[in-house]
């Protein structure tokens, strides 16, 4: 089957070239930069805005992580094309992880101890458990569960906020809706943003939402840089409302050199580098996919258009 | 049942008084600088050479802690007389938190993300997977054990050591025996001490053993200072065969101003603050041993004087 590769970002031949070989013939990367009847796949990442319109029989497009957000938000895309999203339950290792490490170092108060290293100053401090540190995830899907099981394992008592209602687990408690949000925030002292990117989750993390927390609480933001109001998390901070703050994704990527986040001492940064799905699962959801388009089935992982994730 | 409180480090009653008085008249505190009989129970950390001589009735000594080295290592201390150590299943979870930080930290190369946003670098990393990270744990006790299951549970391959044989399990491979050590350090990326302090563990942590790590290792010491043979561990970093080590106990506490582990770029130091146990667990302990005194039963927890733990 034929398959474009579109982005405005990454060359994404020089990515996933060598691993794209591994499924041919099954997908067929072909090079159209003027566009072509027959192509009915797609792999994308950040996609111009006239993108799609070259591509008539387009059915699928593949993105090449967890989130979809910039290409349901491409204007080419037509309402009736499937967009795909990669799982990989090595990436939710990865992140639980990483957002083990933050949540770790806040309830440990390790940048504390390097201060006090810096200055020589032996001291030792209050040893918080981690049951008494609760953490408050927004997002209980693919990755959230994961980091939800993994966090309970460690001993934080951990709370799951999404849309729909779950089933009771052994590992959070969980809540729905708006309602459900404001009694978990509540309670919650490190809260991990791991939602999808859509009309109802941008600007989730304001002012109003950090008030709401425990006071010297600690925010863990994995998700994507328009769910964040920036200037009412420097608020938030300056208050002390929050203690600090892990910020891996931002509005604009890179982040500008000029921006204050770089130089905050209570922000930890690190370039939308906490969990990457691999290679190789990018590569299997795209022959995945192909299969699906064969078939006349709808691809495993297709996410739901009017919902936007 | 009589007990005194003997430190020549720690104000003991001053830490443990409030909650003493929760196990009263079961333990009755009293205060006999110079001696006395009738006293078959002390409490103490870091007693002074001669602390026991005064005691002729005394049958046990709780530890305030999970290692008795500074106890058995008293001079005075008759050989009939029982150690009796804390066990806390909070201290193994507190334990375990704290070395994954290390542990996450060496894997995503968080001090890498550190020195970048001080110089303002967006710069993405290669994501090592906990999977190709190899962690081995000298010591499969109380302690061991949990820290090797939660590293497990987080992706990290687990490799144990002790000096017996153990029983298979899920969690990590064992080892045991000074062949098992030789075996499982080849495989190490990431090495824990967990052992406690015995004359066959001291200096065990030295320049031939971090030789046959894997090259870029890391060391988490979280035993006691004496394992460490503190110049053969900055001869393994400078010649880049370790990466970096956490420690957390020193062969002098507090580490003198001028020692050179304060100072190293690669040294993260805690001062042995990684994972102490509760109160009420000591004073649990202290009662516990009381009743087996009082019944003729050897306390629980006793270690065996003959091998030192
Ligand atoms: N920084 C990074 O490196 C990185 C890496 C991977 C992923 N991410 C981010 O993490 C996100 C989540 O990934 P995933 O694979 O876990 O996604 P997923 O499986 O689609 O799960 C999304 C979760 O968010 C919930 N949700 C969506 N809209 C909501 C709303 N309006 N109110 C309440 N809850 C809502 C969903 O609720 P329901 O369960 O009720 O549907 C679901 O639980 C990605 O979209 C991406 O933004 C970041
Ligand atoms: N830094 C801190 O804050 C902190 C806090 C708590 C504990 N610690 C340290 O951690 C130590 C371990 O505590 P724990 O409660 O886990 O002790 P434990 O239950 O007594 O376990 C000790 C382990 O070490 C092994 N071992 C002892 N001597 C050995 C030898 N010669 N060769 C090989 N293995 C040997 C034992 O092997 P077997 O199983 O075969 O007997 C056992 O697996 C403490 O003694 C203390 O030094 C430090």
């Amino acid at each position: 089957m034929r398959c474009v590769l579109i982005s405005s970002s990454l060359d994404l031949r020089d990515y996933f070239g060598a691993e794209l070989a591994r499924i041919a013939p099954r997908v067929e990367v072909v090079d159209h930069a003027g566009g072509a009847a027959d192509v009915r796949l797609a792999l994308a990442w950040h996609p111009p805005d006239d993108a799609f319109e070259r591509y008539p029989d387009l059915q699928a497009v593949c993105s090449i992580a967890a989130g979809v957000d910039n290409i349901v938000a491409c204007p080419s895309l037509p309402p009736s094309v499937d967009v795909v999203r990669v799982v990989d339950p090595g990436q939710g290792q990865m992140m639980s992880g990483f957002i083990a490490w933050h949540a770790i170092g806040h309830q440990r108060g390790f940048a504390a101890f390097s201060a006090q290293q810096r200055d020589r100053i032996w001291q030792r401090r209050a040893q918080r458990r981690a049951k008494d540190v609760p953490v408050g995830i927004l997002g209980n899907g693919e990755i959230g569960r994961r980091v939800a099981v993994d966090l309970a394992h460690l001993g934080f008592p951990v709370m799951s906020w999404s849309r729909t209602a779950k089933a009771i687990s052994s590992a959070s408690r969980s809540f729905h809706g708006p309602a459900g949000l404001a009694m978990m925030v509540s309670e919650t002292e490190v809260l991990v943003n791991l939602l999808p990117l859509t009309p109802e989750t941008r600007n989730i993390l304001n002012g109003d939402l950090f008030g709401r927390m425990r006071r010297g609480g600690y925010l863990i933001q994995v998700g994507r840089g328009e769910h964040l109001v920036e200037a009412e998390l420097l608020a938030a901070l300056d208050s002390g409302q929050l203690a600090g703050a892990a910020l891996d994704v931002f509005a604009t990527e890179p982040l500008p050199a000029a921006h204050p986040f770089w130089r905050h001492p209570r922000i930890a940064i690190t370039p939308h580098d906490a969990s990457d799905v691999s290679i190789s699962a990018v590569v299997t959801t795209l022959a995945t996919t192909a299969d699906a388009i064969r078939a006349g089935r709808r691809p495993p992982h297709a996410i739901d258009r009017a919902r936007g994730y």
